[in-house]
């Protein structure tokens, strides 16, 4: 959507495409400067912050939704997706609760009756995506993008604060079942890089030395010939994952617990 | 709803009511003869079996009306009920997928514009319960109830088979972070009765001493003086769950592996 005819089409005839009052909210987290992050958009026509979302079509299953959402916002495609919850609880959301966030010349073109106008349910999902490999698009919906670090976020639109602690907390029970990692770090990584990620992830401090074994004593992490240079005297081993293990493990129930 | 005025009329103006599209089924385990099993319940006006379920009220938050919808189908309450997946990629929920299932009469009552015929997304809650407290509620939705072992279940209404699998997938990886334990076993039971609960869920061998050690050392599992008579010659002990523990265990992030 790139002009406000189209938009104003979508508040006045989106009911004939979308399916009504439910949305998909994307909880998008990349890893950098050894910070866990969240990508927040902008909603111009709200005036605020929020998560990148939007609403499933009528012919489309919700997979396909979800990945056409955060691909029209985030041109990612192919990235680890997941479906982890669906909110319905907030008590803004029972009453019309869009309403109060806009502002007045869009509420007189709503009409009282505005499909955009009724109680929503929300499906969140979360991804995981290499931050480098990011390139934002930016439309009338969002009109721009930041990454916010994930222990120092902003007061966000509807209940979207609250959809970013389910997220975490969700992330949190499933590095011990998911390919969490390796969706996360680029393909080669110190020690204190991956170390670093899931200290941030979980929330504690993991030890410097058992950490990495448990992992190499899996096959799922593998210690290259290659270092990096980071300075003069500085120049750690690089690390790469196993994938084939990694999976093998996950499918075998291996519970990895650090 | 015990009558067919009122079903009738459920059809007719139900829509004013209820939340469009979206419904809520319940996967409820109960643990029994030393096999996990789900409940089923059969809908009168389709002539087949499928999960209980039910819609959202308008004015319903998603948890209050998932409690309700267990309360009134099976008189439950106060029980462990956790939201697990939202389906919406069957290709029947695409295609005005209920009307398949109605014999003729109901379709002319229906309409063609109703709204009981347009695509559904379901919202799935799975349940954990002690089998010896469920006293059934039949109603016009769901006339008979029946317990089946979760390994052995017939041909469902819609994608409720793929529900049930779902569930069971997820209570798999949550029996390391959630007290599933204690929800399913009565408050006291010998150490063959858990570690089969245990091996039934995980669907693998557990090691007979290994298990109930690593429960023992957290301080979950205890060992009471009582013990059970279940033969001439044999009384084993019982056991309890130390819950605050457990919880604690659960709170701090411990992962209990077997």
């Amino acid at each position: 959507m790139q002009s406000e005819a189209e938009l104003i089409d979508f508040i006045k005839n989106g009911y004939k495409t979308y399916f009504p009052q439910v949305t998909i909210d994307c909880v998008i987290f990349g890893y950098h400067d050894q910070q866990l992050k969240v990508l927040l958009a902008r909603y111009p026509w709200i005036n605020g912050w929020g998560l990148p979302g939007g609403f499933i079509k009528i012919e489309e299953t919700l997979s396909q939704a979800s990945v056409r959402i955060l691909k029209e916002r985030t041109s990612l495609d192919d990235i680890f997706l997941q479906q982890f919850h669906t909110f319905g609880d907030d008590e803004d959301r029972l009453a019309h609760w869009h309403l109060k966030y806009f502002p007045h010349d869009y509420k007189e073109m709503f009409g009282a009756d505005n499909w955009l106008l009724k109680r929503t349910i929300s499906i969140g999902y979360y991804a995981l995506v290499e931050f480098s490999k990011v390139e934002l698009t930016p439309d009338f919906f969002h009109d721009e993008f930041e990454w916010h670090n994930v222990t120092d976020l902003p007061e966000l639109l509807f209940d979207h604060n609250e959809i970013i602690e389910k997220a975490l907390a969700t992330m949190r029970v499933q590095i011990y079942h998911q390919p969490i990692g390796y969706k996360l770090l680029a393909d080669k990584f110190t020690l204190p890089e991956i170390h670093m990620l899931y200290e941030t992830i979980l929330n504690k401090k993991l030890d410097r030395r058992n950490f990495p074994n448990k992992l190499m004593a899996l096959g799922i992490l593998v210690k290259l010939e290659e270092k990096r240079k980071i300075g003069q005297h500085r120049a750690p081993f690089l690390y790469e994952f196993n994938k084939e293990k990694y999976e093998e493990a996950l499918k075998k129930d291996v519970v990895i617990v650090f």
